[in-house]
């Protein structure tokens, strides 16, 4: 299992729509992919336009390959593509342990 | 509940070092501290030299007051320290939503 992390900073303001479109978003694309196996969507406390996309996938080339490469991509960052701030910042990691 | 995120980058060559030290430091320090809830440990794929510490605290204050002004937090600092590269970017989430 590979954690994808997306640091995401967004519009000023965008906060409520954002909240709304991400959801939307991860439910008609990212959950539907190949390899999917859960994700979290947190909000920055100190930082209020800084939102943690964290998506695990069963292997990187799930993400890397099998979603960014498909239409399901495009389509994903149509719906949340509009509110970034800039480019989102994404790296994978691996587990090396954890309490759960 | 709040996450706190760290995001660290250490010395290079001295992963399977700091491997040991930060569980060590986990089960001594930061598990043993009010509110202290989970936690995971992360290593980069692209970048060998980062983790991810994610602790899950009840509130804010468990991690911000409870945890940082006690004793602890020094015994923490010896231990992961020595490893860093810099200081570790620290910020605060609250969840949004997740599949579980």
């Amino acid at each position: 299992m590979i954690l994808e992390l997306a640091d995401i900073r967004i519009q000023a303001g965008k906060q409520a729509e954002f909240d709304e479109a991400i959801q939307r978003g991860i439910a008609q694309t990212i959950a539907k992919s190949k390899g999917y196996l859960g994700h979290q969507v947190q909000k920055g406390v100190e930082s209020p336009e800084r939102y943690l996309l964290m998506v695990r996938w069963a292997t990187l080339e799930n993400h890397t390959v099998d979603f960014r490469e498909s239409p399901a991509f495009t389509e994903w960052r149509g719906i949340v593509g509009p509110f970034f701030a800039g480019a989102p910042q994404v790296e994978h990691f691996a587990l090396l342990s954890g309490s759960d």
